[in-house]
């Protein structure tokens, strides 16, 4: 019998609890929804400062606009956290055209991050398609040497999430100049990651193997790269010309911006709310990632805004250099452990600013059955996918100190539309989708900080 | 022993359908996906015929059209229903502006579907703002008469789902002109539904009350709305002076375009898949409802292309007369009547076409529940979200019949940027997420079609 009572005690506290923050979830969606301030800091972000590559003045203006933003909300504390950087610059837009006969038709390219330049008066060779490193391989250095390789695998458009057809095809980008190089190849032209057909260069990170010639790659996009290939079946000789001026600088000092509410009961526990300030030097960056940071700082503006004290300590992280070298993530990791910080939880949005689906987890499966508990809150906001897999780059770091990482998961179909390409600019951002995405992030943020983890 | 044979052979076979199930809504949505042509004829509809009011060219157009893509597909029977629809047309382009002493200001305006004219000279007259028809009616006749009335209560940018926040606004442009002409006013101007601040109007169906003059109304642009309740605040007397050249013509002749496969078993069991052909005047209508119309025709290729054969007959229905009239619904379901047709479900697309989320229903709740069984098959896609509720207008009359009607749901959060203004083009819809729609509505169909209802 007093089992029984106490059983019924608790479902009663229990449902009565789910009712107050059914209704405290609803105020801060309200709040976000009606008085959102986070499109306002993204036009800012994008269109006063525009691209924002790790070492460039974009990048520096960025970490003080963010840090005044945050001060002028009032949090408690706002932090630069020093970090070096890795600083490539582009230089001089790059030239490519396709050679047969007389003709020459010129495509659209553009280095991939990392890249090394090509002689000042380019390069010039037969071109060689692979979709994979397979072939690649059984082609062998006979018929590679001396050539542009092109690697011209799709995303699989039939992929339901786009992040899963991006897996699929994205280690020609990282890793296909050495694998060329490997065979005497002169250059690597790859296909853009991206399911649309169009004209822009998508350009993204590239990493050089060691003990193979460092030779140059670029992006290609997805219209340039079916015109090589279809010119490349009739006139297998034709010649492609590349010339690229990028370089490698030395690193350069940059930031994390930090912004915190302390808690009130727990201050030495920290739940981390991110998103990355750099983004790639083609694009104002709005979706990747200027989405995730003011929908990270706009978190905290709404707990603070509807008067909510969190019990633990809340923290939005303005990430630097997510997208060619993770020093940023790396060192705010360093610091946490290095301080003996407690992070129970860390979340990024780095997915874009679409509606929203759920959240992904990577941690022990009590930390994620207490989160994926927290669905019948959540179900009504549209966030139905709450499960194991995925995480952040940025967060990634702090998995080793036990904190749950958790990823938000907004709807992904349109995303590599704009990814890394010139056509990620505000304008593909839409306000209600960035709202909800960051109304549903302080959603989660409140639970979390309620209950612990 | 033997219950449990059964059982099990039951639970065997169950999970075998299930798996074989799984396999061919993967292939649905494969060939959507890599193959899908919704694109493509949606990009002629928007592009080459755009506007298709009824009784305009554009929506004759339309009808030839649309059927000649379902012969070249090679339908089993396509045809045309006859159907007389209501007239209306917008004349030259309105003009209006805000008079305060001798500064004008011009500002959009669209004559609302069904509405009169002006005067040829225009309507000049004081303005009262209110946000609902409760406010009208305590002022009254006295603070109402020879004014025109500015509907200006927005659309709740707070609910998650858009159509409720339409549904919330929608009936100042649906009858405000009648509620303001019973005291007295001369015009009625609505402000746009839309969350968005944008200098577009939203155009949409009214209608007029019997026993009461009818008075000249139009929506005006959000952020035209905004202007003039700021003005009017420092000028209570300030005066707004608007000019339409609409009227309605006799009704005209138009159809119904229907394409079907015969069921290879029930062929006497129908069910229909389809949207409206018809759209509002100032716009392409690529989300209303082009993308509703190309997803049903999309969802007999794909059937067809795969091979499947269905036992029950599959129907695409292209509405005609939906946005002012709903005249090809009603003449659908009344054929059906007279002909002993027997529809054992309709599914409707007009919500747009954007990222797939559910599917909403009216009908028994014995067949609603067969439907929403199916989840664990659609989770996969994204179609978390099947559940009661919903149906679609052009699809409603058939539900005297008894049959199940079904509303495609997609995600709502950008449709009423687009909703009745110049921005619905073709530009406002993404290929994935119009191809994800059509597929998830091949899949349902695919699943009515092998278990009945």
């Amino acid at each position: 019998m007093k089992k029984l009572l106490i059983v019924l005690l608790l479902c009663s506290f229990s449902s009565f609890s789910q009712e107050n923050d059914s209704l405290i979830i609803r105020k801060i969606f309200d709040e976000v929804l009606s008085k959102g301030e986070a499109y306002k800091t993204l036009t800012h972000l994008s269109k006063k400062i525009g691209p924002r590559l790790s070492g460039s003045e974009g990048a520096a203006k960025s970490v003080l606009f963010t840090k005044k933003v945050m001060e002028d909300y009032q949090f408690d504390k706002v932090f630069l956290q020093d970090v070096m950087v890795p600083h490539w610059v582009r230089g001089k837009k790059e030239e490519a055209f396709i050679e047969v006969g007389k003709q020459k038709i010129i495509v659209p390219i553009a280095a991939l991050g990392g890249s090394v330049a090509t002689a000042t008066t380019g390069v010039k060779a037969e071109v060689i398609e692979v979709k994979n490193f397979e072939e690649l391989k059984m082609l062998g250095t006979e018929k590679v040497k001396g050539k542009i390789v092109l690697y011209n695998r799709p995303m699989d458009a039939t992929k339901i999430n786009t992040f899963e057809a991006y897996g699929g095809a994205v280690n020609q980008r990282g890793g296909g100049a050495s694998e060329a190089a490997k065979y005497g190849a002169v250059g690597a032209i790859v296909r853009s990651m991206t399911t649309l057909n169009d004209d822009n260069p998508h350009t993204g990170g590239m990493r050089y193997a060691t003990g193979v010639p460092m030779i140059p790659t670029a992006a290609i996009s997805t219209n340039g790269a079916n015109l090589l290939s279809k010119m490349l079946k009739e006139n297998p000789k034709l010649q492609f010309y590349f010339k690229q001026n990028c370089e490698t600088l030395p690193d350069a000092p940059s930031h994390n911006v930090v912004g915190e509410i302390k808690g009130t009961e727990k201050p030495e526990e920290i739940i981390v709310v991110g998103g990355h300030l750099d983004s790639w030097d083609l694009a104002e960056g709005a979706q990747d990632d200027g989405a995730g940071c003011v929908q990270s700082i706009e978190v905290l503006r709404a707990l603070k805004a509807l008067g909510i004290k969190p019990k633990r300590t809340i923290r939005v992280v303005m990430f630097m250099n997510e997208e060619n070298g993770l020093r940023g993530g790396t060192k705010y990791a360093d610091l946490a452990k290095q301080n003996n910080e407690k992070h129970i939880a860390a979340i990024e949005s780095d997915n874009g600013g679409f509606t929203p689906r759920g959240f992904g987890m990577v941690g022990t499966d009590t930390q994620i059955a207490k989160i994926v508990a927290y669905k019948n809150l959540l179900a009504a906001y549209g966030l139905n996918e709450i499960s194991k897999g995925g995480g952040g780059a940025d967060i990634g770091p702090l998995g080793q100190q036990g904190t749950l990482l958790i990823g938000f998961k907004p709807d992904s179909q349109r995303y590599f539309d704009f990814h890394h390409a010139k056509s990620d600019t505000l304008e593909a951002v839409n306000e209600r989708e960035l709202n909800l995405g960051a109304a549903s992030m302080a959603a989660l943020v409140y639970l979390i900080d309620k209950y612990g983890l």
